[in-house]
């Protein structure tokens, strides 16, 4: 069903869901009008409207009070694909990626740490984590042996498009990058770019 | 001017510009269509041209050829107030905190380290970084003496809600929140949240 969702839809729906996981979590679960859909989101109510009336394919998520989030919550999640657990690997164990070693499995429940990866063998048998870690020359082996689908890429950034290449040889289709530049990659595989100066830019219009 | 912009309008300019930059940084600096705009942002024609007449106020950026990237991308960081530099702080030195301690200069050229701190001492007394860092019982006073705006807040999660308002009454005006809970925190305070997770997710609809 994810396939027929339009890209734009989908980032919707995500958002979407965040917003009701953390009503939800503060014990808010009553049913959501479109119209308060329209203020959490600040997308206007039609467009939630089309988007959650695409995914729900005749299953009853709303009554007159509203769509249930505890019924709506799991449908987007399902209809995005991400009612399946997947694996990463973190691929440069510096600072920023072995704080990436040891997030509390709760948080990342819908991701599974398989492997990490680092050009410095010491580090790689110093640093403690909740999955195997090994040396950078291992990667495209490691990867493809256990079918490794994301990688955390927290190489400086000029190693960064040698290794996301390597990845990416392995098996690798989706590359969360820390690195400070533009990844040029096959079409096919997704890459998702998480720089700081953007996140302070983007706080910075706010304020 | 940066008041008179909507904030979907700015969060629509930022992602141009920030396009425009990647662009003109690999040698390409010829003038942007609308069509070629929308097809960059994914947003309609119509809005990135009503977004770009807004800033312009009678400026001319583009002729019958586009939009001058050049000249575009100073027009919205000033229209946006990014063309001044703010100074950031960061709130917990351990793995995480202590990786934006960092980060080159140039990759951070509109933002500032101001300072960094930390509960533990030791860490304090140890860690190298280009800003002086300070025991965090010192917050609230060297935040306040040299007006530190931005906080990056890298603490862990049980203590980021103390954390965050301890910055907040010390006059900080924005937070990057890494620590993995939706904050608290008074109106007028800018707060953009970096998890993990919520990364993960958008790259895996993606895949």
């Amino acid at each position: 069903m994810s396939d027929t969702i339009s890209g734009a839809a989908k980032e919707r729906l995500l958002r979407l869901m965040r917003l009701l996981e953390i009503q939800a979590a503060a014990g808010e679960t009553s049913p959501v009008t479109s119209a308060q859909a329209e203020q959490l989101t600040g997308w206007p109510r039609d467009t939630i409207r089309k988007d959650i009336s695409c995914l729900a394919g005749g299953q009853a998520v709303g009554s007159s009070a509203g769509y249930d989030p505890l019924l709506l919550i799991p449908l987007i999640k399902k209809a995005l694909g991400l009612d399946r657990r997947r694996t990463f690997c973190v691929v440069g164990l510096g600072r920023l990626g072995s704080a990436y070693l040891n997030f509390a499995p709760a948080e990342l429940e819908e991701f599974e740490l398989a492997a990490g990866f680092d050009t410095n063998v010491n580090r790689v048998e110093i640093l403690k984590a909740q999955a195997p870690l090994y040396p950078a020359y291992k990667m495209a082996e490691v990867i493809s042996r256990f079918g490794i689908e994301i990688a955390l890429l927290c190489v400086p950034a000029a190693a960064a498009q040698t290794a996301a290449e390597k990845c990416v040889g392995a098996g690798i289709r989706g590359i969360l990058n820390f690195a400070p530049l533009a990844l040029s990659l096959p079409q096919g595989v997704a890459v998702r770019n998480v720089f700081v100066t953007d996140e302070l830019r983007s706080l910075a219009i706010k304020m």
